[in-house]
């Protein structure tokens, strides 16, 4: 019952991966995010812009709902579904609707060298780099809090940013400018302080293990994401459907050995769907969209796209809430907001100069 | 108790010198911040630059020095002097210091037409103005606490970074790049943010009135200090400190005023100096120095440098006050400091292109 209705909505997901599927088939040049505009190319920059646009207002959205929904499964009651099952639900979903997609690309284009399945030993031997890191980092959540509470937790993910920005700099070797890196920094600053409350100065408190190993979550978050940009950009000609397929493939295997590890006994006697509520489809849902999202972002923009827009999504859910949920916005909220925003300003006009 | 401890500060410090001039004697030219650099006035714009250097840190360390002599009178016990005794008593010093300045100057140049006293009804009709301006500020200050409390007041404050920078752009006319206004939002932002405690949303729920009030007092404060650069800017070869001289006589006149208005009877009854304690000395001199220090970055550098010193002081504080009362430093501060050094790297990478 509950599985079906993961399968009905799967039309729907489906649909809107179409959407940005036949945005697919206009001319593009991959790195967009870093190609320098030249008159000859002007329709083809547009074309990027676009799509670009559409891919990180997509994946804005549907972070932002991703927090709303959390919030409702919790007014729910609490999670009685194992979360390792759910994950693995995120992953399967994910490669059914890239299949879909290439499905009626195969109808409509043919199946040729660059969307076929098919793969090299070559190309997919990579692809288990970016799941396997995303384990480690989830093994490694379990631990933190006998160290740090979820409040100061939530203000240390935010060294993720400063950890992508570092990474994306030193593994993809491409530059940000001055003032982009100063956005960068500010960027941080204005999520945090959009976060504070009064408990927040505990995070101060913090020992030393508790410092290590958010520093160590935050490298591993932002290398595998930057990886996977790696991995995605390597063959800029290649299907996302299909770059996508593999490391969702990966995802499921990786996402199969923690269910092993920590939930075996409980989807052995309880079964793989237990606790599954409506709420629970919907966030399986919402989590594989934004999922491909994320993909998308990494192929036709890149990690730094993809942390403005989740910071920004952060803050649309604040906002979100106050409708939703007569939420409290504080002070510290708007002061965030206005650093993010001057931010996400700064980024935009400090464009690297084209090296000539 | 709080209500005089902000009123102490905001009287003072507006608008102080030994130090600094004996920099004096070297060439400048002013309006030293906008002076476009070119490959003739190379050594008088090292000299300039020198001299706003000398005067910025002058300014940065009396401005945090002021802060700790506030905490420190106040563990000594309340005030027990009249405040408006104490402005009078700083504009005096202010005269007198800059009187022997100049005597100095006339013992080893001479008297000449720059550095004469003497002046004309034409040249010093507009010197009242700031005065005035300071004068109704003050006395606003009486009426916005029935709508803000005291540490509402303290955020709201901030106002004045803003309206400082926008009245800097239409009396001057002078331009900041979209990156200097970008780091001005941010030093408002960032300071406010330092400035956060578990107290500061109640300035959410400032009243229509008060929130008019601090915008009054903001705009009010914010054209005291361009139009006091515009008095001095106006005549560059003139003294600095026969400028100095004829504000604070107006400064004087006007305090005088005040004292009539607010403290008559006490003065009459207890005496000008009664209650003064040995810190009460220190801080009508500190006072008295960073006036002038001000009017130096008036003369040499602008209103917007002396923001950026004033805010800077206010984290130094913060810092300093963690060695000398056990201070705790906040994660908003932390974060607000991090905004307000991004804020003044911006500023300085971010000065507008000359025009050609």
């Amino acid at each position: 019952m509950e599985y079906r209705r993961i399968k009905d909505q799967e039309n729907y997901g489906e649909k809107s991966q179409t959407d940005v599927e036949n945005q697919h088939g206009k001319p593009f040049s991959v790195g967009a995010a870093d190609s320098v505009p030249s008159s000859g190319v002007s329709s083809t920059n547009k074309s990027n812009w676009k799509l670009k646009s559409v891919v990180t207002i997509a994946l804005t959205l549907l972070t932002s709902s991703q927090a709303i929904l959390i919030v409702w499964s919790k007014r729910a009651g609490k999670y009685d579904y194992s979360v390792t099952t759910a994950n693995f639900s995120v992953e399967a979903l994910k490669c059914t609707l890239s299949l879909a997609a290439l499905v009626r690309i195969w109808k409509s284009h043919g199946v040729t060298a660059d969307n076929t399945l098919s793969t090299s030993f070559e190309e997919v031997n990579v692809y288990p780099i970016p799941a396997i890191l995303y384990l480690i980092k989830n093994l490694l959540q379990y631990y933190i809090f006998a160290y740090v509470d979820a409040p100061a937790y939530q203000i240390l993910k935010n060294l993720n940013i400063i950890s992508t920005g570092v990474l994306y700099r030193i593994i993809l070797k491409k530059k940000l400018s001055e003032i982009q890196w100063a956005a960068f920094i500010l960027l941080c600053a204005g999520c945090t302080t959009a976060q504070l409350n009064s408990t927040s100065d505990r995070v101060l408190q913090t020992p030393f293990q508790g410092w290590v190993m958010a520093i160590v979550m935050a490298l591993l978050s932002g290398f595998a994401g930057v990886y996977t940009e790696a991995i995605i950009k390597k063959r800029p000609s290649r299907n996302i459907n299909v770059q996508n397929f593999w490391l969702y493939v990966f995802g499921m295997i990786f996402n199969l050995v923690a269910i092993c590890i920590q939930d075996y006994d409980e989807v052995m006697n309880k079964g793989f769907f237990h606790g599954y509520s409506f709420i629970t489809v919907c966030m399986v849902l919402n989590h594989a969209l934004s999922g491909i999202a994320v993909s998308m972002v990494m192929k036709y923009a890149d990690n730094i796209v993809k942390v403005y827009s989740t910071s920004v999504a952060m803050l649309l859910t604040a906002v979100l809430s106050v409708f939703l949920f007569s939420f409290h916005l504080s002070l510290a909220f708007f002061l965030g907001s206005t650093v993010v925003s001057v931010s996400v300003y700064l980024h935009s006009i400090g464009k690297p100069q084209p090296q000539k």
